[in-house]
């Protein structure tokens, strides 16, 4: 099969890949439909992140069962299913607690390479979601979304206890950060703060129920937050960066007693002990749990309430993942949908 | 009247102040029935943290009502009152929330020195909450101990959602940290397991309900919790000391997805970003807003349900402060009672 495999910074190829096949008897070998460029992939890319080259790439997936190992008893071949990038077993104590990305038994379906013709996913049973019925191409990318970008933003807008009555903000205007907007305007957020300043995406951040758009960064943003707020800060802050700056403007941007939701892959982040004490903010994050949000999202999916594949502004053949990368890095595109 | 000052690191003296008067025509005057030496008086104490000396020590304080400025209206003179170390107005936002320590208005009440036969209370009423009658001398240590340790050992496990089903750990054998093991047992914890290595605070901490004792510290401490908890980590950790070494040992015992509720206030604490990540922990605390649980805790202490009093296992005449100061920071007495 073809597969996108990271050979150095900036040295993305797709090249012929052996195929996946069953290892252990609860694993799940997918056709995917289709597939897609992170902005954690980004790190490795840009060579902030070390790998051991040559690496395989993508941990975003969505496709048709092919084949299921025999210990596999509830999903079946031909059903098109979407999984997250944590296989889970979904049974254990933390599982069940809603945490399936810090399952005991947790496996990175990563380095399998999602950018790829077909993937093996363990513990199937426990990690993918079949849809309904074989979904229409349109649906497609939205489902794609599920498996990481949506997931992940809407776990940011829980944590940051997004609800009713609630002002919200998000740092950060990658797609993860767009889909906290969508997130947090379903937990029905009574307003919803973008922070971008980059024309196309604050109109996509509108489409998805932003109410207002704040173009300063750092301190500076952080005090028109809070001018929005009547001095006091948002009641929820979802932060969807991973950077030292993002991380304190988003604490600094809560008021005290508010939530603070971190997705952001946290790189080279240290928080001022002294500083988190007197905020009084709420802090939780981390890799998204998309297994305990899967059902849900699929069926706001299926029943077309939302439309998170509109984040995809490019979409190419799978042989064309170098350009994706160069066209994420440049901030040429939001998010890239690669066709296998 | 009598005050504690400290004059230098080391050097508390028991001195002549002005009596405190009306400033504001929000402010209340007190006598003093008790106050006591706080574990973050130590830290001054101990040059650990800079203040321009002379400077009145003490910010834990009850008695009686001895004067209202114009504008006080539900609290009056002969009545036996609790208050927090921080005034607050609680009526605004913030308070409304349930964070009076970070009250828009708040004021810090130490800064008068309630190690003191009299004191000046800002913001009287939002402060300050009345017993139903004049209490008898032996309920005075509990309600002394609501106006801080109690409270904040409260919001600890508050904060750590400690409750039924939960097991809960504490780290941090002070007052605070035994408190915060009566708030878990009180709010109905399964299991509430005490980190100390001191006999006598062992005995007080099973006193107040802690079902397991660890003496380890550190990594062997998250290692001991560890394997009291199926190898998951608790579900609630509360820290109750607030150095480096004590909030990684909170955060590491933790299980992912559950609540890390810090209370001591933090010195030198820097927390690594992509450990907290991946901890997948809830970290919420800073100052406690004891006033949000002092109704609840005086009602708890009124009707001799807790006797939250026992952690004072030293008691002074306020001339005697220096005794006080001495026993605690050499670890002879847990909490040191001050009578004026």
């Amino acid at each position: 099969m073809r597969g996108a495999v990271l050979y150095a910074p900036g040295d993305v190829r797709v090249e012929d890949r052996d195929d996946p096949r069953i290892i252990e008897p609860t694993d799940a070998i997918l056709r995917l439909s289709a597939t897609c460029v992170c902005g954690s992939d980004l790190w490795p890319y840009r060579g902030l992140d070390a790998v051991q080259d040559p690496f395989p790439m993508g941990h975003e997936y969505a496709g048709i069962v092919e084949e299921v190992g025999s210990q596999v008893t509830t999903i079946t071949p031909g059903q098109f299913v979407v999984g997250s990038f944590f296989a889970s077993d979904n049974t254990c104590p933390i599982c069940q607690a809603g945490y399936q990305s810090s399952c005991i038994n947790r496996v990175g379906v990563g380095e399998n390479g999602a950018q790829a013709e077909s993937l093996r996913v363990p513990l199937a049973d426990g990690t993918l979601v079949a849809t309904p019925d074989l979904p229409s191409d349109d649906l497609v990318p939205s489902l794609l979304a599920a498996s990481d970008v949506l997931g992940t933003g809407w776990f940011g807008a829980v944590a940051a206890e997004a609800g009713p009555g609630k002002t919200v903000a998000v740092v950060g205007d990658g797609a993860v950060g767009l889909l906290a907007v969508l997130a947090a305007s379903q937990l029905g957020a009574e307003r919803i703060i973008a922070m971008s300043r980059h024309e196309p995406r604050q109109r996509l951040a509108v489409e998805f129920g932003a109410t207002d758009i704040v173009t300063e960064r750092g301190d500076d943003g952080v005090a028109r937050i809070k001018e929005l707020t009547s001095g006091l800060g948002a009641h929820s802050v979802v932060e969807a960066v991973g950077t030292q700056e993002s991380m304190l403007q988003a604490i600094r941007s809560t008021r005290p007693g508010g939530h603070v939701g971190y997705v952001g892959v946290a790189h080279g982040v240290e928080l001022p002990g002294t500083e988190l004490f007197f905020s009084h903010v709420h802090l939780h994050g981390g890799p998204a749990p998309v297994r305990r949000f899967l059902p849900e999202l699929i069926d706001l999916i299926w029943n077309r309430r939302i439309d998170p594949g509109k984040v995809f502004d490019l979409e190419l053949p799978l042989d064309q993942a170098a350009e994706g990368y160069r066209a994420m890095d440049e901030r040429r595109a939001i998010k890239v949908l690669l066709r296998p």
